[in-house]
């Protein structure tokens, strides 16, 4: 159950810190540290780029052995493309972390988030390793959601308190990004700890899961990132056990880390590069979910309708234009277009309404888009946001 | 052969002019009308959207015969999602050009480019179709490419002078577009005039194939419109005939046709909405020219991409990246980048060159990027150019 207004604090048996290394040149925090005090179950889902980061090279390697105690993070730079001394910096980034928390280089998972291309300024990063270790406690949340941030505006953090068999679960994620983001991941890390107990089988399962209906179903920009990772970290510190056999609780422990996912999601489109505006693209009706999918994706990646949704003109046009060239079917007679409830389009032309009710409809900031194909039952839900000049700004 | 500094005019037997209809609300030239003295040999290609404008549906209907006496243009209202009574407008867009010009309906091309969603206004464009037919003139040639323009800064004007069989032989083609530009066509028309004589099945395939290896290979924003269209009119007025039975001279027009193509999309591109950049993306070494293809496109699309070209850092990262996604096998460590002449990327990683070189080399207004894969002997090019803020401007 969620609760409002509740302070975020990590689930039993974990702490966590945040401190600035001197990678950043600014001087702001740049490394963050996650810890179990025991050896947890982990699972994790990485970007699907063919050109990857050696951190994500180091983590599927890991958690072949899905067990950690412990995740460490650098922003600033990514550690992409940076070949063989890169794949030596991430690997020595999990042995002198072991090194200080007295477990196996195995049981490190490491993520780093910045700059494609510089290697690793290892002696910064041995350094920080060391504060890093030394400040670990179970109230630095705040500091550790802040050194893994990049282009982020803010620090995305979620909890979630549930009962499994009469025992208080939690579920504490945090993430990052802002930009580079596409659906199959995007320049985003998640991290998501849990006090229940889980198979490795069934922690993968449901992160895939989650992952599924939220981290992918978010696009800023459409470029798909070389260090995407979303891990999670169950170490059964609660008691408490997830099992499929017990549905309740199964259903209790996935709608949580459901949320979880979603809702940091969210954080990360409404914190989108120089973005304004959250925009919501439904498509229904389509033949098939994948061509719903591929419908809704055309329009928000299309760089003319995220430019026009940074102003408050109704250009229905451009989505029609966007689903038109989307690899789905569409007959242009049986569209129907709504910003909101406002009906836009009917039939494939402008729908009977004023111009101010339309200007009204596209003027929210929360933008619902729900675009009717009108051939089949396939549906599937986007979220976005506009581009605005400031986009370009920060990415010249 | 290509003449320098040489005046634009028309083939033998075509003419042209170029009204204000008041149609854009500003007053400035909006429709244009091509005309050729005798019923020409006609072909076309159009945007492989699924939501297409009138016009374009008109079009494809009119050149089941493909004859034409005179193109027939507006700009402004694209006439695209407009229903039944778009397609009616059309229809007697063509019929009232062709009561003026005494020719059929059918041998009138209609095209319209502009804003998506209203309806023509056909009291404004019956006078404006009159005062076309009255200005009708073979110097008129400059308002014409003006009348079609939208948010182009300039018009597009080619010409090309040839000798089939000792007989003096002109190609001349006019272009708008800037914005909505992605391979595949782009909301862009472009119309080419010739006094050659040509087969229909040859016009049809020779200019297939010089949109091919022009329009399609260009794109500003990766947005496909709904009105692009290529036309062209053979009227053989010159007494030269082009048959695929004679090499020299059918090499000859081939030849002239793509150079026309490839100058008007070339100056598509350099008038991109916003971009002060022309960049070309090359592709070599992939596993086929298919994979070429879509790793260049995924770069010259990418919006981290497109707004890095707007500075002068060698973001060469986002390159990387972009091909890591694309749809086309990637093998990192394989991977050279070059900007120009100068190596960025070496087997994945940065090459050994220094900061200041390589922003030089990436500084260049006209900058060619060359991508390496060492896979196989697929090439392909991409023209493309940079996203600055004044792209937003333009599409808000």
């Amino acid at each position: 159950m969620k609760k409002e207004n509740q302070q975020i604090g990590w689930p039993k048996g974990f702490r966590s810190s945040g401190i600035s290394a001197g990678i950043k040149v600014d001087g702001s925090l740049d490394m963050a540290l996650i810890y179990s005090d025991v050896l947890a179950t982990a699972a994790g889902v990485f970007t699907t780029n063919q050109v990857c980061a050696a951190p994500v090279k180091l983590c599927r390697a890991h958690l072949k052995e899905p067990h950690a105690r412990a995740i460490v993070v650098n922003s600033g730079v990514a550690n992409a493309c940076t070949g063989k001394a890169g794949m030596e910096s991430a690997a020595l980034m999990a042995s002198q972390t072991a090194d200080e928390l007295a477990c196996l280089p195995e049981e490190v998972l490491v993520c780093s988030t910045g700059k494609i291309g510089p290697q690793l300024p290892m002696e910064k990063i041995g350094s920080g390793l060391v504060a890093l270790a030394d400040s670990v406690a179970i109230d630095q949340i705040d500091v550790t959601a802040q050194a893994i941030m990049t282009t982020d505006t803010r620090s995305k953090q979620v909890v979630r308190d549930i009962e499994l068999g009469g025992l208080a679960v939690r579920l504490t994620g945090l993430a990052k990004g802002a930009g580079m983001i596409e659906p199959n991941m995007a320049t985003m890390l998640a991290f998501i700890t849990t006090d229940a107990s889980v198979e490795p089988g069934v922690l993968q399962q449901v992160l895939s899961s989650a992952v599924d209906q939220s981290f992918n179903r978010i696009t800023v920009d459409g470029d798909q990132s070389t260090n995407d990772t979303v891990l999670i970290l169950a170490n059964g510190t609660s008691g408490a056990v997830v099992e499929s056999m017990d549905p309740t609780g199964y259903g209790a422990f996935v709608t949580a880390l459901n949320e979880i996912c979603f809702d940091l999601a969210m954080m990360i489109v409404r914190d989108g590069e120089g973005a304004d505006r959250f925009v919501t693209v439904v498509v229904d009706g389509a033949q098939s979910i994948d061509e719903a999918d591929l419908a809704a994706r055309a329009v928000a990646n299309s760089l003319l309708n995220k430019t026009a949704w940074a102003g408050t003109y109704p250009d229905w046009g451009r989505i029609m234009d966007a689903i038109g060239y989307a690899a789905a079917q569409v007959d242009e007679e049986r569209v129907n277009i709504f910003y909101g409830t406002t009906q836009a389009v009917e039939g494939g032309i402008q729908a009977a309404i004023s111009m101010e009710e339309m200007v009204k409809a596209v003027s929210e900031v929360e933008l619902l888009i729900r675009i009717e194909l009108g051939l089949g039952t396939g549906s599937a839900t986007v979220y976005t946001c506009n581009c605005t000049e400031a986009y370009v700004q920060i990415n010249v």
